[in-house]
């Protein structure tokens, strides 16, 4: 079932905000910490946060039932006591993108930026889990939260700049990427 | 942009109910109007009415460029001043349906089921709009609401009798079909 989930910024929570960059796009405004509320305590209220960003775990929208097969052996879950470090990636995307019928959206998430692809080959270090908040009438269309070792860092730095990089990325609007540890 | 939509069954209201059928799964309680609420309004309160069904219309999830070319030039808008009959056909897809993946789900819906071209022979006398409920944590996974002359009564009844016996609807497990008029 879809879950829905809440990334509250506050001046306290469970994970602290070591980086925080405004990549494109309206700002985020900066907080000291960030806490993750999953369920029905993530539709309440917003009181004592600088912001609250929504979305839901929703069913898989491109991956083939191959990738999924690659995925599902590789994957690693949330809450790994060695993952002491996070990342919120939030993004929205064009009208543009949001104009194209599905296979042409395939075509260029995994034919021509080999999205899924990459994010496969960083697998197991880095934990992720995407939640959808177009749907939502959220700011951001995508609030893709990962998490790893210290020592994986510099592997999640290679997957986000290769992504930024791709044909996809052009569709990008605003993207805002914090980094964190607990 | 997605458009919240509420479907509100009470004592009254725009849409006068003249057919419920539950056709399978938990039955919706019968009411004698369906009034339709857009945007901001649609996520107000519920008092008053016997149900409120939610759904936000969305980026399009299977057709591809030339189904949507050709459903763009056959298509006709809501809210037609002909179109005095409506039919609101509310279903929730199982659990095994939400776990293929999506070429899987592809596959079926419409290389096995036909649902894109079964829909298309109907345009442009049907007038189509779907709402998905089930990212809203809504009991319904989609809403979908035709418009209609009288004398086109047969030909939707055609288009969805087809539709009920394909592949795809085998992962239907609750569905309600409203017919109405105004």
């Amino acid at each position: 079932m879809p879950l829905l989930v809440a990334f509250a910024g506050a001046t306290s929570g469970t994970w602290t905000v070591e980086h925080h960059r405004n990549i494109c796009g309206p700002p985020l405004p900066e907080v000291s910490h960030v806490s993750v509320i999953e369920g029905a305590a993530a539709s309440g209220s917003d009181d004592g946060a600088a912001w609250v960003l929504r979305g839901v775990t929703s069913h898989e929208r491109y991956m083939t039932r191959g990738e999924r097969e690659t995925l599902v052996l590789r994957q690693e879950t949330l809450a790994r006591p060695s993952s002491t470090c996070a990342a919120l990636i939030a993004i929205t995307k064009s009208d543009a993108w949001w104009d194209l019928a599905q296979d042409e959206r395939r075509q260029i998430l995994e034919a021509r930026s080999r999205h899924i692809a990459i994010g496969l080959e960083h697998l197991p270090a880095i934990a992720r889990r995407l939640h959808h908040g177009r749907d939502l009438s959220e700011a951001f269309d995508f609030l893709t939260w990962f998490e790893f070792a210290p020592e994986d860092g510099g592997s999640f730095d290679d997957v986000t700049e290769r992504l930024r990089a791709t044909e996809e990325w052009t569709y990008v609007e605003r993207e805002v990427d914090l980094r964190l540890t607990r």
